[in-house]
């Protein structure tokens, strides 16, 4: 500030210009303090993420079509029913470089423009097949969040010889985080956790009956467990468990 | 009855005698029919069971000293301090032939008359060192009840190598089958049912705390096991589930 | 070992027989190290299981697809509507051998290669007319993994004396276990285990309206029951209270 | 009205006579919509009662020594230690015709003046004999409340003949109301209510462990009963059923 | 038994008369033994009740069919679509003296023969519009079982003088029991207990939203109220309160 | 800031004056920025509050002796026997200027120095005696957030008239909020809600068993209540439904 | 009353007018008896509310019919397509003077005879853009019960920086109640009212999955806040929550 | 394998040099099959940990003495008094080179050998002064583990400045992962998620009361919250959250 007063003083700068230079310096000051808020890089390239569970069609296009145009968007939770609902409109208001791609195991509608370059590789294991969509949900939100992702689904506390192999597969690949979907009385991530030396994320899945219905055990199962370096996103919440999963990655490279 | 009749007819019998043969041929069909209430011969020989929790100590003194009337007698439940409190009266009350003999892990107290015979082996297995107690109280349990019982305390899903060699042992030995006593995450008699093939009973334990108090993340992880031969019995239930082991061993020597 | 590096110095073998032979010893080591694992032969014979519940159909035609090729199969929770949509390819994939069997109250799919030689005698007790499909899965289970079933559906704690008969009647047919499935309040179990000393399975049912809805107050009291020799499995579990009953028919005859 | 109005007019009484009289008649109809309120006259002789839980020592005292100037006074969940607390100032504050009465095991104190007239008779049945401090609640206030009490403690299902014999004696004492004090499972209640036509109030105990814990289960139990003619009480409300029993009592005989 | 002897003794019958005759006796016996099971005269008139919830229209048409055989009949919870689909068969399958008589509020299905002779006088209060299904269930059951019924709905606490004059009513009337149905905070019948001496029978309704959702806010109110002379049952079971009701009646009348 | 540079131009002010001078209007931006954070009058005045739950003797003291340098202090939920551990040391760290006050019944300490302004006035009514100390830390609160307060404890629904004339007391006191403290079923707020028109804040209690302990019935209650104009704060929270009613009471007088 | 007595006397009134005025008299006491029960005049002017959740299509259209025959009407809860089921009826039974307006995304149907003269200001913030249904509600009843309201929606803890603008703008209009309306975590009524000091009405919404299911974790979260000045409401109450905050308006004017 | 093969037929090793060669080889090929397990270096110089809760005092110092004997020892959940019971046998039994230390906060015994070499930074936050003991828990097992760590406790959802200050010191210092340890609504892991992007691993506490009590709102608030980039451990699990904060730190470095 010192440096602006002198140059005004000295009739280097006008008195217009220094009160510029000023308010640019204050709002430099004001962006510094705010930069906490903003400085948040591991979204850069992330698309925009809308969540289709709880909003009407109408008001899903037309939050889409605002994110457009900003760039890269990703719809999750969006089910084939809605999907096709609104792919022709999705198709017409899109910008002409974003390519539209729809998952029907994830739910997942991406408005792409390329791929994401890698940065760190991930594992994703799922205990049966019915956790499948939700650890498909994780794999395509951590790919896009620059994660490579290496994938064993139905490996299931049952063949633990087979779930021997996987990890050890994974572990030479040198994944630097393991998310571990599993519903029903959900031991597999304590199992996991018991063998690698890397964080567990564990992702309990709304599959299973009675005790078991909604998750609720295999939530509490993980978040029990007795071996260590497990953490727990919410039910089915595979999004989450990526996000997590690409921070860690993250925090490796910086 | 016909031939009862005819012997009256002929005079045979005299019609007091017909009469007295008429009723005891009653009875019996009435004790037939009542028959199946009092056939549980598994009970032969096992003492008498007084839970001490919920009955204060004078109640409890003359609940014992009942039973001890009748035979031998066993109380579960029964905290140290409590057994102090009533030890000196349990002495004096019990008949002659009774040995007293009181367990602080297992918080039971035995008034004996000498061993019981064994007719099959079962196994115990716990997950941690508070699990303990209540396989404790199991193994006694199942003693009493004519169960050789094999014990290996302290195999948490952790040290799978070692799980392993327990079960091969235990199954070496010809268990007919496994109580597996877990608290936490419960994962433990999953991991057991996938390896055996003899009837794993699970027996839920309250240790734990946050959504693993009162034992009910273990409860309901058995409940919901993925892997087939697992049956339930309540929280810390060690008594249950050595009844119901026993239960088991019982049809095999029928 | 010892034996083939003498017979390598003697000649007997050449190297490369010597390599093979070290190798397959090494294999058979290993073998027995896995054995507890692969050794379980109750299911010798048992179709392969499928959940069809949490699959969608096209992942369920695979699955039944490939596991055909291997040899039995069994699909259980499916609903008729879902049978309907799969049973034309369901009739095409299946090898030659195997006859596809339906059972609507069930919600069996069974591709069957002939009848199961039975080993043993079970019986399957339920409260109420609305139990009856949870008890009909775990029969037919229970019939495919080798048991003889004795049904006895609709005797609630109402009718004291027809249960009496009932009960009677299975006792003296010699079952080694007993499945009762109850839903509303699950006092069933109870009574039956008072009655018997064969291993009794409760199963709780979702039957109910109110507290029971979901059937966790049936579940509740099957723990909670004051009779001793009552294990209980997850609710509406018929398929695990059969494996379960047959794993302890299989004790018996070994 | 007119009347009073007329005579006023003749001169028969005064105009302060008038409007006293016109007063008393206003007082009578708001009296008369009142009346509903106060007309309660179960409570005709029944104590006060006075729940001591929650309530410290020096409350307490003054609530007794305020009720007992108005007559009879029951204190409920007055815990021993308590009584010995406050006994000495209750002995000397209470008027002189009351008589202190302590059951240690009902946990209830009365000021007494005498027994009441009977005018019916009601049954308790408890399944062990934890429930037993719940059930003499209930029987000291049903006596208090003008009913004559048949009891009979630690009936469990187990033993079902003895319950038979029990049920028979209370029907042909003519029992216009059975209280069925029970924890654990809670699974009495549905059994007596198949034998009898008489009211069965249930009484959930906090009796139990593991999923038992604080009576949840037996109260869901008689809540979900297949039996019909049974309605419920809060847990461990022995008070509670007592009054609703006496209150069934009382249409008998009005 | 002496009699029938000494009769065949002196010729006056047969021995197969003397064997016909002492069978019979037996029969007697065993009968008084099971009267208390039998002796429940509330229902001598009263139709057999099925469930329709939880069973398929094959078996509710079966069932019906066989119960209409022995008399009236009453079928609960069957929805209006559901009795579309089965009335033209119960039309038939129905012997001629009985009426079909459908009621779409309450969901009951009548087949009568008649109306019943009433016994005594109950109340029905609903809190609001919605409880007023549960109320019209209750208000069918009991007439069915003899009672005579006074209705008044949606009487909720808002308006307490309204409540007051409808309270009054039935008091004049002479009603011996009230049956209060309330869902959402379920405060309805602790007022209505506090005003009234005759038995309150609390219904809580699975109407509400939120922590209101599926009635357990109001039954858990009930059961927890502050007013002596409730008792409470299932929620939604205006079944069991209208035949509890009924229960009281008879004690009076005997 | 054209002005503070057009004064540096002119020679008016320093450069040292000048940059002083917009760094002070930099800093009343930015404190114009926060203001929003900082504008809570309503607690000009009112004493820093500590919570003595959940920290031990020596912290709790360390933050008293912190905040009485800054002025005035409230401990909430202090039991008596911790107000005795800590006392003399509180006497001895106190400025001189604050008053020592201990309430136990409302468990709140106070280091006073004065009374407080009253604002305006507000109700509290409780529905029984256990429920007082609640009400008293809602009662203390509110005064020394300056609204007087009108009392009425032990008013429950029973005596419906003696509420009619407590409110309508309170009304013409024109009070501007009334606090509803409640346990057991936590219906008093939804009557009064339904004769006022003021804003009812119920305060749900812990007082209660069975069904009704921690509260949560009585939360449940009102929340789910049918009387509009309720909002509630958590269970036994008094602290935080007078800082809700004293910011009513501020937008009045604003 | 008096003075209507010495008139009569005076013969300046005849009894029948002395009558009349007496009765007059009384019911004007009475009516002060009953007037803390009319007297809420917030409703003044509010429409009749209808909650059309759990009636069905008839029940609904006679009691629209029944309500606008005295004034306006307010539905809530209409779902669309039930709102096409009633339209034509309830274009018809209208009388005149009212006019229809059906709200889609509020659910409610008003039937209005003009403009509500506005008493004051509220603000409205929803955390995403689900909880703008919930919000709508509250929006539409407020403004019906005489609020200007303001509204921020989608205005997520995420962008505190927009967030702060949000709630300075509203304080700046100088609302005198801010309903915050959120599901999933429920935060942002806790963020709200550590910046505000106008009363604070949290309305969680059932938006959310697994452990948010339900709304439950936002109730508990706003229940359990650290913020001083939340009140709550039950989930998706916005109904509630508005007149609420319209009876916190009301007190500032008066 | 065919290298020693043929260096035994060079005679240049003896049969027993081959044999022992193979057998190494073999045990090296197992060895690598098992070091997934065994791999875990994290662990590696962190000291054996023991949670003392659940196990008595006598097995407690017999279970330290083992560890003791292997190197570096912490005990977890250690209460001062139990503490202070053990300290004189724990001085005793450890060997020379161990230094005991107790962290009464913390709860945790150390038997340390010197200190740990730090790998990387972590930061740990909490919101009140009662989640302290929690954190401290984790601070001094991270520190164990190998973190330096960053405190900041005490920084409250309400003071958001605060918060923003401690947060930008942290991301200055390089954290690479944020514990935030919360109770009551368990917000500040949100917040702070939304200001960040390092992992942030949210532990719930137990701290609170009402529908706070034991936790399950902080828990369910942390899984359920809107902020990505959180993962959630067990309530109170400090030691949990830092191994996993450990786990992340050293996928860093690797």
């Amino acid at each position: 500030m010192k440096k602006i007063l002198q140059e005004l003083i000295n009739g280097n700068i006008t008195m217009e210009e220094a009160e510029k230079k000023l308010k640019t310096m204050q709002i430099e000051e004001l962006g510094d303090f705010a930069k906490i808020d903003t400085g948040r890089d591991l979204r850069t390239g992330f698309p925009e993420a809308i969540l289709a569970e709880g909003k009407d069609d109408q008001d899903l296009i037309k939050i889409i079509q605002g994110c457009a145009k900003r760039g890269r968007v990703m719809v999750t939770r969006l089910e084939e029913d809605r999907y096709h609902n609104i792919k022709d409109e999705i198709n017409f208001i899109q910008n002409k470089s974003l390519k539209v791609e729809y998952n029907r195991k994830a739910r997942i509608l991406l408005l792409k423009d390329g791929e994401i370059e890698k940065r760190g590789k991930i594992g994703i294991i799922t205990a049966g097949t019915s956790d499948i969509p939700v650890a498909e949900e994780a794999r395509i939100v951590a790919e896009e969040a620059g994660c490579e992702v290496l994938t064993s689904y139905d490996v299931g506390v049952a063949g633990i010889h087979r779930l021997f192999s996987k990890i050890r597969w994974m572990l030479e690949e040198d994944v630097k985080a393991i998310i571990v979907v599993a519903g029903m009385e959900g031991a597999l991530p304590s199992v996991v956790a018991g063998l690698v030396d890397v964080p567990v994320v564990g992702v309990p899945t709304s599959v299973g009956y009675g005790v078991g219905k909604g998750g609720f055990t295999a939530l509490n199962a993980m978040l029990q467990s007795c071996a260590p370096g497990i953490a727990v996103v919410n039910i089915d919440n595979g999004f989450g468990a990526a996000i997590f999963a690409a921070t860690v990655i993250k925090q490796r490279i910086k």
